[in-house]
Order: structure tokens, then C-alpha cells, then sequence
């Protein structure tokens, strides 16, 4: 399967952008959700360091996962497809097989 | 002023443990509610981000503190009655010229 990833027309960009925006939302919707949930349930010195720890790991991956480089961009819609913060529905618009690429991965 | 900053007796080392902890449990508690105060306003990932980076710095400052070497005790004690979470008062019992160097370095 040959898939151009460099290229992304200006129609592919919006949608790609608009994607990117509601699966960020997302995951930082969740992550706030997480961290008040979490604090709501901290007693201890060792538990608000787990939190810290918690923090500094998340903070890592989104940091890094947010990727809009064309070159990364179907592994990033991927990896936010099998996570569960984008719906493949949601890529619609984009070329054929730049979205068979991303379901392909997101599966494995 | 000459002080044995070395040798604490064993009334000494009873009174600098539980001194150690009235402060240690105190400062834990303000910064669980001042976790808690933060968490429960952030909106934003900016804001997490600083919680973290709040978070880490006071991880940090509060891992270096709470050392209980003889040789740093006086020195320890004073940043603690400096920074409130520990009175004078409550380092009754230790040397007379113990008790005047941590004071002298708290007002510092």
C-alpha cells in the first residue's frame, strides 16, 4: 500500500488540524478529570508523589505525541484513534489510504 | 558562640524526631490543601503544566529539607521555624546554646 504522507492538500490540512484539536480536547478534558479525581482521593505525602509521578509521565507522552509534522501525522492520528481520543469518522475527508493506514495501525 | 552541633543526647534526639515530624506533618497538610486549592481552579492545560512545575519544585525543596544529620539539625531547624512550620517553642529541651543558633539563623 503506497501512501503519501507528505503530502496533505489544503482541504486534508483543516481536517487534520479540526482533528487534532478535538482529540487534544479530549485527552485534556480527561486528564483535568483525572487529576481532580485523583487529588479529591490524596491523604499522603507518598500518594501526592505517585500524583507528581503521574503528572510528569503524562506531561512526557502528550508532549510528545502531538506531532503535526506531515511526515508523522498518520502515526499520530493512529496512536490517538487506537487510544480512544479520535474516532476514525472523524478523519473523513482525508485520502483513502491515508486513512487505511491509520485504521491498519491503530489496530495493531 | 560555640555549639555542639554533633552531639545530641538522647532527650535531645527525642525532642529534634518529634519536632521533625510536628513540622514535616504540617507543611504536608498545607501543601495538600494548596494542591487541592490549585487543582480545583485549573481549566486549562498552561495551568496544569504549572501545577506540575509547582509541584516539582516543592518535591525538590521538601526531599533536600528534612535532613536529619546531627551535623545539619541546627541548620534544618532554623529554615523550619523560618518558614513557620515549626516554633521555638516546641524545641524545648535541647541545649540552651542549640536553641540560640537555630534562633539567631531563623531571623537571618
Amino acid at each position: 500500500m503506497h501512501v503519501n504522507e507528505v503530502y496533505w492538500s489544503d482541504s486534508e490540512q483543516k481536517i487534520a488540524r479540526q482533528a487534532f484539536k478535538i482529540a487534544f480536547d479530549r485527552e485534556i478534558e480527561a486528564l483535568i478529570q483525572e487529576i481532580r479525581y485523583r487529588v479529591g482521593a490524596l491523604s499522603n505525602l507518598d500518594e501526592l508523589w505517585q500524583l507528581h509521578n503521574f503528572l510528569s509521565a503524562r506531561r512526557h507522552e502528550i508532549d510528545g505525541k502531538y506531532d503535526d509534522d506531515p511526515s508523522a501525522m498518520t502515526f499520530v492520528f493512529s496512536t490517538l484513534v487506537k487510544q480512544g481520543w479520535l474516532d476514525l469518522d472523524e478523519l473523513t475527508g482525508l485520502e483513502r489510504t491515508k486513512l487505511a493506514k491509520i485504521s491498519a495501525l491503530s489496530r495493531m
